[in-house]
């Protein structure tokens, strides 16, 4: 599940966007929808990878049993969607560049499984050397 | 404010969609951007009425200052985008029909007005009564 979002997070990449990539799959194991972010491409502050993903997923009747996969941890208004719809499962990439809110998910009841993968990881870091800037605007820190 | 969400709202209703309008103004009062839930109208699970005039605003340097006019009380998902971005003020329609999570963005700094408003209430009734199908998909309640 992760690969197709670290695939997501490789396109933005390329294309010179934030490279934060994210895939819903159903409770079969299916892949519903893919994407990444698109603030730089689309300049849309409204696309994160996981909202993306919950797009291009089109309209589903539940969400029970779907999972997640983001390359990074969740921020806020990620973990209000995957929250407000009851997605059951997140599989986080990575919170070492970006840590999210595992807990108030947790707590929550969603199931969060967070890995440190060295690639999702590397894409971010350098992002966030080269253009600090988006980053922080992606993340409402700008100044 | 809140008459601008209330006309975006009604424009919702009127394509048939769910009827909730928001627009978000600057520190200095000008409005940026201005919209409405489209899960009908685009078949867009993505486009809440806050994450419409959110994305209609484009980038931002800051949130700072700025107020979100809703005519419903946001759910989760809008409440991770206003916490997210920094926005500083909520200005709710009503919260009669669905009740957000005021006291939970409070408790984050955000400044939040909730209003009665009785035409934002009777659109989101008679939208409800309509279809509760549609309205159920949009909250995440879908059986």
């Amino acid at each position: 599940m992760l690969s197709v979002a670290l695939e997501e997070a490789r396109a933005g990449y390329a294309a010179g966007g934030v490279p934060v990539g994210a895939a819903l799959f159903g409770a079969d194991g299916r892949l519903l929808g893919r994407g990444h972010n698109r603030r730089v491409q689309d300049d849309d502050p409204s696309t994160h990878g996981e909202t993306a993903a919950f797009r291009a997923a089109g309209r589903q009747s539940t969400y029970r049993g779907t999972t997640m996969a983001t390359t990074l941890s969740p921020c806020w208004y990620c973990s209000g969607l995957i929250l407000q719809f009851g997605i059951s499962r997140v599989v986080v990439g990575e919170a070492r560049t970006f840590e999210g809110h595992h807990e108030w998910l947790a707590g929550h009841g969603v199931e969060v499984a967070v890995f440190d993968d060295p690639e999702c990881a590397e894409l971010m870091t350098a992002f966030i050397k080269e253009r600090p800037d988006i980053w922080n605007e992606d993340i409402g820190e700008s100044s």
